[in-house]
């Protein structure tokens, strides 16, 4: 099964990405717990590259070779191995950053995206809701707050409206979780979306 | 003015960039002479992305950062102030190596290379065409033989294929000169495609 926690800044995900990886470990999974754009060596290395003024598709494409590197090295692997692969940001992240953040195409982003996954989409999307104003001061002087945390208000904005178009849109797989309630609530949210698709 | 170098390694790109320069400045143009994946603060970076091993799909799109933001940064500003610009490898060499050379279907490299370019395309490529066990030999031990310099011979035999075919089916545009004359010779002719193009 192939998890992806999606979120704006301050909602929460290494949280519960770490949590959920417990849970799903005292339930027998081997758990595979990864983030984008890091996760490989050359993810690493545009983490830096992301720290530089990037023009929208620079820094779209800067996101799609992490996501190559990470689909073929990381999680496609870790699946046929049975594993349970948890994944801090996917593909929703660009639709909501790159498309309703920066006004790229959604359709273009869509061609790109697959091209980078090779088709691969996860299975469960949990989506963590906060409003911008809120996890943008819980991020305030953290390191891990990279270009977007820099962004102005409305670009998150937008990003929220963009996480919650595709939260209605594939309501199958997107699982949208108040992020404003305490932590404990929201990992028991999470985990009855995981464990009712566990079998 | 936008002209393109394009060939495979040792083809003596460098060598005739510098040349067409002086040409264009001593028959009164501003030249801005630039290279990929190099050009910008984005591009150096990704130079060293490119020394990892990579997906071949991140390796595009490791490429496709840096010339977005050359097309961006550089060449469109430098176009529009009426310079001409020349710059040593383009999407010539994406089709090249990413295509027939890794074997990337052609319409999906060209769909990416759109949305990097904005649509640019340049005026006239003048294609270095050199057998690549002599090409590879003249680079030997240089420091700028990046990733595709330790690549296999078929590897190169593919990408000069793909350099003839997209010479071949671009002909208004692409000059392919013989790489095996004297730089002098070389040189003499590529100035002349270039000055035809001056009016």
């Amino acid at each position: 099964m192939f998890i992806v926690l999606e979120g704006g800044e301050g909602a929460g995900k290494s949280t519960l990405a770490a949590d959920l990886a417990a849970r799903l470990r005292a339930a027998g999974r081997t758990v595979n717990l990864t983030r984008e754009p890091g996760g490989t060596a050359a993810g690493e290395l545009v983490r830096g590259l992301l720290h530089e003024p990037l023009q929208p598709w620079a820094e779209t494409f800067a996101f799609m070779v992490a996501r190559a590197e990470l689909v073929a090295e990381v999680i496609r692997p870790a699946l046929e191995r049975g594993e349970t692969v948890l994944c801090d940001r996917f593909a929703g992240s660009t639709f909501a950053y790159q498309g309703w953040g920066r006004g790229l195409a959604l359709a273009d982003l869509d061609r790109v995206n697959a091209l980078a996954t090779g088709g691969l989409a996860p299975d469960l999307v949990l989506y963590l809701d906060i409003p911008p104003e809120i996890g943008l001061a819980r991020k305030h002087g953290e390191t891990e707050a990279i270009r977007t945390g820099l962004e102005a208000r409305a670009f998150h904005e937008r990003v929220r409206e963009g996480y919650r178009a595709q939260a209605a849109a594939a309501p199958a797989t997107w699982v949208t979780i108040d992020a404003l309630q305490p932590a404990a609530v929201v990992a028991e949210l999470a985990w009855s979306a995981v464990a009712a698709r566990l079998g």
